[in-house]
């Protein structure tokens, strides 16, 4: 039992938050900033800075012993740099020597916030337990993370998990990857929505068109609602499908708002899955819920960065 | 070094092999049999029992430490199990007691026949000194395997790697699996065979309508041909891209009977790798054709016993 901490800091498009995790998971300091995504790179660094600054402010600052980031991605690990999407001031950005510098030399350890997120399910949430998940969010796009051998696998460059980008119809739609038929293409929330409107589904009186209000329409009975979360279901099933059979995997964990929608999405996942999971093998995967909340990024990074301590026991990851 | 030596046995659908494997992957004894692959369960077993007999009978196998089997599959590492497609005979069958009956409890380490391929091709061939790669057979069927970190990814089953039975098209033609346009549906050899003579291929005046006249075919310029092969190629692509995104290989290695076809099948499919595998993490991916002959198998089984060994080093997988 460990009473160190780990510092965590969780970088995405819209925030970025902080904090000191114990070696139980638990939060016990928090902060966050909004992102200046549209910013120059130094200004983006200038908000982690200020998140640092104001965790190193607070007396338990001196007990952090690592610390882990989880990044919107790609990222690349091994060179300790990031490149995210929705932050193009970042491009092979060094923020691993940029924190360091700030942390006076703290281990930094890090990973793909997809990779995150199924560090803290495998830690704390749905995937507790299992020696071989996938854990994915489905939100505005498609991420996720792979637990292997007990262990995450975060692969050499912090990437590994992509399945938003793994083609499941190899002659479909193009994708903004430059892929086609994309997961994240059929599955997305602002594809079930697009897809949604174009089959001649109507908003409400609010003009919400957002795919929550597709899971509305569709919860009340709207069959091309339906119709669009069916498809969106059809394709993460061939993805995890796909994944079962390439590593064995024997429970995915699907959150992300579009994950929001319950039964909606999951009873037509769960069908899907017995058309594409069919060889002996895969057949007894579980498809469940997340469980971790909106800090599973943070709590995530943290437990990236506790597995990589010489001395790591506490997370199992 | 070790002077020990490992048994090897290769188990498929018309032949099974047997071999005494030293440290360095040489191949010292060798037999085999034909696979009665339509006989009852038990004269399948006697076929094997037979190989095993010849190569107890020699003066090596007192040196024997262990016994690997690769086996057609689906195989039940965790059970000891094996139920080849093509051998009927064998459903749920108990092949590791049974051998282990046989060879006076030597320790019998028992995986997938794409999972063989791979650790041979890991040791010995073309994915030597790769921490991270897929090895792929494309012929009657498309199997194959992993490497992770450095080491073999069985799973826990021997199954992983199935890339065979992954969907690139989800609203794809049935695979006898159960699922939909699986890589296997799109690129095996037969399939590439049947898809050509369905477009109006026809064969030579020999009559040969075998995946290998179409190769010919091809090579000679026959748009038919060639676009049939491309269609493989691009199955082929969207699965290895899949496969990179998912746990980060920076080889692939194909082998088997469709990649003997050579450029026709690899110009294309390099061509089409471009086309899936864009995320930056994924686009030094290299496609090579394996270097290990038709004994991949057996050497491939004893690098897994090598491996499972107490005092593993020699395999390094």
């Amino acid at each position: 039992m460990h009473t160190d901490l780990v510092a965590a800091l969780d970088i995405g498009g819209t925030k970025i938050a902080g904090a000191l995790v114990d070696g139980q998971g638990r939060i016990l300091v928090r902060t966050q900033r909004a992102t200046p995504a549209q910013e120059d790179g130094e200004t983006v660094m200038r908000a982690v800075e200020a998140v640092l600054g104001e965790l190193a402010a607070g007396p338990l600052w001196g007990r952090a012993t690592a610390l882990g980031i989880g990044s919107a991605g790609p990222v690349d690990a091994s060179a300790g740099t990031v490149s995210p999407v929705n932050v193009p001031g970042w491009r092979d950005y060094p923020l691993v020597r940029r924190v360091r510098a700030v942390t006076g030399g703290l281990p930094v350890e890090l990973i793909g916030d997809g990779v995150a997120i199924t560090a803290a399910e495998h830690w704390q949430g749905a995937a507790r337990g299992h020696d071989n998940a996938l854990c994915m969010v489905v939100s505005t796009g498609v991420g996720g993370g792979l637990v292997l051998n007990g262990r995450l696998h975060p692969g050499p460059t912090g990437n590994a998990g992509h399945i938003g980008h793994i083609s499941v119809d190899l002659d479909g739609d193009p994708c903004p990857c430059g892929g086609r038929g994309c997961v994240e293409r059929l599955a997305s929330g602002p594809n079930i929505a697009r897809r949604a409107i174009e089959a001649g589904w109507l908003p409400g009186p609010d003009g919400d068109t957002s795919a929550e209000a597709v899971a509305a329409a569709a919860r009340a009975g709207d069959p091309v609602a339906v119709a669009s979360f069916e498809r969106a279901a059809q394709a993460l099933a061939a993805g995890i499908a796909a994944t079962a059979n390439l590593v064995e995997i024997d429970i995915a964990v699907v959150g992300g708002g579009v994950a929001k929608a319950g039964d909606v999405l999951f009873t037509p996942l769960h069908k899907a899955l017995g058309d594409y999971a069919t060889l002996s093998f895969v057949q007894r995967l579980t498809v469940t819920p997340a469980q971790m909340g909106t800090d599973a990024g943070l709590v995530g990074a943290a437990a990236a960065a506790l597995a990589r301590r010489p001395d790591a026991t506490a997370a199992g990851v």
